[in-house]
């Protein structure tokens, strides 16, 4: 069978990082076009915007799209109205709504969406929910740390709404903790950290209670110096289980576990692939939820004002 | 048949302005207890607390909630364990999580839970429904403007995150709108303006589309002197239909149309006693989704700080 046509939408810095490499690496999958502003890659076709695209490219089979979450919908809503499957960076969308509407729409249309979550692909994210599904879980803490100024240098538009600020990480860890745990959870209560001159928050801690009572916390950081904190810890009756570096790392009760190498968005284009090839879709909206719920019921503390260096 | 035996928990303003007048009038439901502090009533068992009222009456059929949206969830759940259906004021709780793990546990023990909208049983909302379901809509617009200081004197926690501000009365227009509309919408922007000295806001406006591209519009304000202002335009390929006070005064295309007299609590509990019969649950939680979007999406302005007199 001859590699899927893609188009990619998008061509920032997610794109180039890990879009690009985790394609060119998927023998199912062929880049064929880029559209953006200014978007131009070597080998392969380069248009101002997706409406462009299209219109050049009616060969495309799916469009990846990886550009902020504002304009998310529009760019997919299109893309899906034009008959393309579509796979979506996280998170899906600028809000729930938005979301629901375009999983009805690819739905009626009979057309893949998927609204990927990458660290659910990451290697230890599997085998830990093996473990914990036969678990009493008594406690989890998800510690979520980063220098927001080393993995998004000047991109104001993380401290938009729509930008989530620290939520941009933090959705990663709850989009592995909403798949690791065996019951679901709800928030209880929040606190949001808000930088005197932005909309988003920059650090916030998090109070959920899973459905039999235990709590589920996190601490989420964007101004953490030093080494990176990525790490999920959850107390059961058979011992604790510790999910380090975003997932990649395993521990169980004080013993290493073996895991596959790194590989998130290879894996997320092979699930695209398996997506297109049985006509499904795969679009949990829960990690989104949560973030919606942290901000409906969370308090807002101002903080000091962040500029970029 | 003998009516059936109703718990009521929460006895503050809306229990005594609304529930206990409508229950009494309902000849299929019988109020005989009430919990929460200090909860005493002529005629019927008073009770600390839900769990003291479950334990002494066994006997009841039903318990409805008319306690802040804050400490909704722990409530409905205690009572769904002990095999209760359950009613509840709206909003259905503080988070669209808690909301969703409710609806699953009603589910999962066969238990009927109505999430009540009290303003979609407003004597014009049916008759719009229908009349806009064969229209194309070409624009939309709400204007809920009330007074805080009259309508929740001193409730001090309506400001807080969980109460909601504005969003309390606002949530009341969102219930219409998603009923009476033939298609969906979804939040482009949002501007909240939250008083220094609050964590909710005390206005609010709100920029959705709909799925066709129509604008859908809401301005909300709580501070609202003089006339009170609860009403819905939407202009269409027909003329204009306006849905004023609340929903209970309805004109198409210049004409004013005769509806049913006031009674949305009668309405809410003619519909609980008719799920109770069925067995079937009534949960739409796209009202407080459109509050989670505006709150995960909107953008925040701080205004003069807000006292109540």
């Amino acid at each position: 069978m001859t590699a899927r046509k893609i188009g990619l939408v998008g061509l920032g810095k997610i794109a180039r990082d890990q879009h690009l490499p985790a394609l060119a690496a998927n023998p199912d999958l062929e880049l064929v076009a880029v559209a953006g502003h200014g978007a131009s890659l070597d080998g392969v076709d380069g248009f101002a915007s997706l409406s462009a695209m299209l219109a050049a490219r009616p060969d495309l089979d799916a469009i990846t799209l990886c550009t902020p979450p504002g304009v998310r919908h529009a760019l997919a809503a299109e893309a899906l109205a034009a008959g393309k499957p579509v796979m979506l960076e996280k998170p899906p969308g600028a809000t729930l709504g938005e979301v629901e509407l375009l999983a009805r729409q690819a739905e009626s249309a009979g057309l893949t969406l998927f609204a990927s979550w990458h660290s659910r692909h990451a290697p230890g994210v599997a085998p830990a929910r093996e473990w914990l599904a036969g678990r009493e879980i008594h406690r989890v803490q998800i510690v979520w740390k980063e220098d927001v100024r080393v993995w998004h240098p000047g991109q104001e538009w993380i401290f938009e709404p729509a930008g989530m600020g620290v939520f941009d990480p933090g959705i990663n860890a709850l989009s592995i903790v909403t798949a690791i745990l065996p019951r679901p959870f709800f928030l209880r209560d929040a606190l949001l950290q808000v930088p005197a001159n932005r909309q988003a928050p920059i650090a916030a801690q998090l109070r959920f209670m899973d459905t039999a009572g235990a709590p589920v916390e996190a601490d989420l950081d964007f101004l953490q110096t030093g080494p990176q904190t990525w790490d999920i810890y959850v107390e059961t009756d058979a011992g604790r289980l510790t999910l380090t570096k975003g997932g990649s790392e395993l521990t169980i009760a004080g013993e290493s576990v073996p895991v596959g190498p790194a590989g998130e968005y290879p894996a997320l284009y092979a699930r695209f692939a398996e997506l297109l090839d049985s006509g499904a879709s795969d679009v949990d909206p829960a990690p989104l939820r949560h973030v919606a719920d942290a901000c409906l019921l969370g308090r807002r503390e101002a903080v000091a004002s962040f500029h970029f260096p």
